[in-house]
């Protein structure tokens, strides 16, 4: 890894993932919040509601990569368990927050059952992730963010995950598209100047529709003056392999 | 692990979705489509276009599980690298598999050039997986199944790999719909059924919408007695609790 990529790593926890029963959107909008930031996520896992499964993914990838943000199992129910096995992860304790317990006892009006305050309880030296749209908030501890499963909070809590990030270089993408072109005649010429450029990242990503079909080329880096010069060599080499229907998607 | 319980893990290989810039949907549809096999999907695991990830991922999880099956990686592109790693995994050479290249003969008119002729590659042992949709097939060998990323293409191709799946038993589903009731008042009498019948699985999925707001309870399991008897043990014991707005979802 090079010195100033900054990486992450994303954890889905939740049966519901597995079984199919819901769709994970979260991977797709935590990717693209820390791509803004200029932190890759370099790996994701889904994982069910297992204890031994959630503890030593959480301690594999914590030591992995420079951030672990978790999303799931923060709820009231017994298949909630996120933030034990977080804390066990750890090897620390959880305790009722009294910020969290006070603003539950506002919300509702000190009506704090058992299930309600399993969700006032997070690590020692745990720090709150706020909560701008509905329940209480998440946690931070160490390098790993424990967020809500439920999209829209999820992305609420992202808000208050951004700033606490040490973001990398930022990286800028380009995209190019080729109309009436399959992968089978782009590849390669996107592949020698891929080749001419180990520090940038170029990928095709094919599309069809009632329209016609070809592909979306991007090209990622940190570098401006190397995109914009790729972008251009990318050009031609596309031209000389008679592939003429190139749209630049983003102005450089 | 039970005996009679048959496991997956799915592995979604390309750097597109962990940066964002794709929104994965073939996890979703993979579980759905095993758990109508009555397999389980234990784990899932993204990574990027990376061989030394891949390589080792695909042996942990192929050892790990009953099934493996991968999505993604196997197009004409420089970054198409799945077939590679999964032959270096099962320490087999590729060939090219001369269905598949009159295949291709036949569609491209015997233009074959370089880049096609990587869409050709199958690890020695392999077999075909049938591609209904367009392009060439998938492959599998041993335990593990190697797919297309493209979702409508993956689909398709699954359909060729249920017949080779030995099922478990399959697993039956019943959903209660609880109206104008949140997680903080249903989790106890939810958690004191699940811990009655330890062999069942009792997911709890809140929803919030403009017509209001409520949780679907998910009842799993493999005996249908059981889970009809369940079904009416969580209606006594939500009604205990003061919840008396609850819809049977499903026909038992």
């Amino acid at each position: 890894m090079s010195q100033d990529r900054v990486t992450a790593a994303v954890l889905i926890i939740g049966d519901e993932i597995l079984s199919g029963r819901t769709q994970d959107t979260n991977l797709n909008a935590i990717a693209r919040y820390l791509g803004v930031h200029g932190i890759d996520v370099a790996e994701a896992r889904v994982v069910g509601d297992v204890e031994d499964e959630i503890v030593a993914t959480v301690n594999h990838l914590r030591a992995r990569y420079d951030y672990l943000i978790t999303t799931g199992g923060i709820g009231p129910t017994h298949d909630d368990i996120t933030a034990d096995c977080v804390a066990k992860a750890f090897g620390v304790p959880l305790y009722e927050h009294p910020e969290i317990i006070a603003m539950m006892t506002a919300r509702w009006q000190g009506e704090l059952n058992e299930a309600r305050r399993r969700m006032a309880r997070v690590p020692e030296g745990g720090s709150l992730v706020k909560n701008p749209v509905q329940g209480p908030p998440g946690f931070q501890i160490g390098n790993v963010f424990v967020l809500a499963g439920v999209p829209s909070i999820m992305r609420g809590m992202l808000e208050d995950v951004g700033p606490r990030l040490k973001g990398g270089a930022v990286t800028i993408s380009r995209t190019v598209r080729v109309d009436g072109s399959g992968e089978g005649v782009i590849a390669e010429p996107l592949a020698a100047v891929a080749k001419a450029h180990p520090t940038l990242s170029l990928g095709s990503y094919p599309f069809f529709s009632n329209e016609g079909y070809g592909s979306n080329l991007v090209v990622r880096g940190r570098d401006a003056d190397e995109l914009a010069a790729t972008l251009v060599e990318l050009e031609a080499a596309l031209r000389a392999a008679g592939i003429a229907n190139v749209t630049h998607l983003d102005s450089v």
